[in-house]
């Protein structure tokens, strides 16, 4: 009666949730789009504004799969980093209205005080690969995002990696060019300042690419004039998917993996990128071992980041293994 | 009465063995060379006249700690890779007198059946490191050596990482300049062509370096030419140093690490590749999670190498998991 969770995921622009049945079935799928806090609703009331949208949307999956939230198992929720971990207290880089938010213990209001784990979107993402997406039954896996960013996350031996602060698979800042441009991080040539859509945008600005007049300048864009016959936009692309490329073959060295999931807008936007990946990894795995890994592309990613959600609760014999075993409640 | 292990290990050169408690106290340790067997000596006579050698280090193991081979737990080594695993039959690179050479099982042989373990150089550093070393409670490490090459092995959540085919921690060939140059392995800009002992050399004789009269050109020339003021054998060590810095961030990203675990000659050639690797490292690691590694120093891989081996057969545990749970006898 109780094997179904909650699953709610929290990216930069929208808010999605849903009842997860252990089958992977899901129920009462609702959205929300973040809402935009100016400056001005910044602070208390801009934090809880946002959180009205979670709610609201929380409260509409309820409704309508009929299930009291009393009768879920737990909550799990997949949101955009940074966040301290396993504490769920989330600072996302583009929801500016929260800034050391709680939502853990917000979300655990909710639904009447049943665990609550909240985990970063790329580790949500490969549980899901890995629960009930394409990943499924792969014993070493990296789910990878790119689109305004590089995320990502790791099963490795068929469990869940967390990492020591909950960051394990943020391979957007493995170097992939020690002498490459700064990196919003700090560092240089980090994989997501070589990959991301809106670096490689900049790029391409920077070498004289225009959007054409009306459509804005960002990845989807750019990969249409590409696909069009844009030459700088298509070398600013293939050295984005290059990259990514070189990232997978860098993970599958040092980690001895199976196959990688990849999944994000930009990574999805055409054949100039997926084949320019694809020939990446090609040049830069070089042994056996690592040539055998496997790319596939997400089927689904606004599911999979739901069922990586429900996956920490209801299949935690691969997917917990948190510091606190009942994060919260329970 | 059975709480001890034979520990093996076995590299390009030498062969060392010894009797291992429970509590990490080495009884009995003997070296040998590698036999160095001519072309005309290749084929079976040549990969016997290498076992030889490794049967007279059990040999002189046992008899010195005055152990029968029958009182063992097991067999637990490490040995220069590649090689197929876990089924321990090896191939490693400079012992070519052995091509497809069945490890495993002649070792067995020698202590009447008790269960083998037999892995990767770098992964019994890791386990040695994690369980008597350094790396001892650290939850979530790397090892590293860096020498002739660069190899790695991992221990996540407390636990040794085998990876898929037996290959986890392959650290050197990690990408960390998609536009280098060539490595061995079949890629470009691998972090051990950048950062290996021979490559670091070549590279500096390639800008004019030449090693004073009636010394070899290796890294140990080089780095005391670097000691001693020459800028090219400076300049070239700290390429490397850097390289490794640059390695271990993206490790550090990508996992989530608690700390790293260098050794080998070449990183343990001075303060000039050190520090290097210390600035690397501290350019390439923005993010706070990734900038708390702890880089250790190894303080004596040759015990560790020991250690790690045991560690296989006596801490289950943590650095079991093997695909055979009793890979061999038992």
């Amino acid at each position: 009666m109780t094997s179904r969770a909650l699953a709610v995921d929290i990216g930069g622009t929208k808010i999605a949730t849903a009842v997860v049945d252990a089958d992977g079935t899901l129920r009462g799928a609702a959205r929300r789009p973040v809402p935009v806090v100016g400056p001005s609703g910044a602070g208390p009331s801009g934090a809880e504004q946002v959180f009205g949208a979670v709610r609201d949307c929380v409260a509409e999956s309820l409704s309508v799969a009929e299930i009291d939230a009393a009768d879920v198992a737990g909550v799990g929720c997949g949101c955009a980093g940074p966040m301290r971990w396993p504490a769920g207290v989330v600072s996302p880089l583009n929801i500016p209205a929260w800034r050391e938010f709680p939502l853990r213990d917000r979300l655990r209001d909710l639904v009447g005080g049943a665990p609550v784990f909240v985990h970063n979107d790329g580790i949500a993402l490969a549980a899901g690969e890995h629960w009930a997406g394409v990943g499924r039954g792969v014993r070493n896996l990296l789910a990878v995002t790119v689109s305004t960013g590089v995320g990502g996350g790791l099963v490795l031996g068929g469990r869940l990696l967390h990492g020591g602060w909950g960051n394990a698979g943020h391979i957007g800042h493995v170097t992939v060019a020690v002498d490459g441009p700064p990196c919003p991080c700090g560092s240089r040539g980090c994989l997501e300042v070589m990959a991301a859509g809106p670096h490689t945008v900049r790029r391409a600005q920077a070498a004289g690419w225009v959007p054409p007049v009306g459509q804005p300048a960002d990845g989807r864009t750019l990969a249409a004039s590409a696909a069009a016959g844009d030459q700088t936009a298509r070398r600013e692309l293939v050295r984005s998917g290059s990259a990514v490329g070189a990232g997978l073959a860098s993970a599958a060295n040092l980690l001895d993996l199976d196959a990688a999931v990849v999944a994000g807008g930009f990574a999805q936007s055409g054949p100039i990128f997926w084949d320019a990946m694809r020939a990446g990894f090609d040049r830069h795995a070089g042994l056996a071992f690592a040539r055998r890994l496997r790319i596939l592309r997400s089927a689904d990613p606004d599911r999979v980041a739901l069922w990586g959600a429900a996956a920490f609760v209801l299949a935690a014999d691969r997917y917990g293994g948190w510091p606190d075993a009942e994060p919260v409640g329970g």
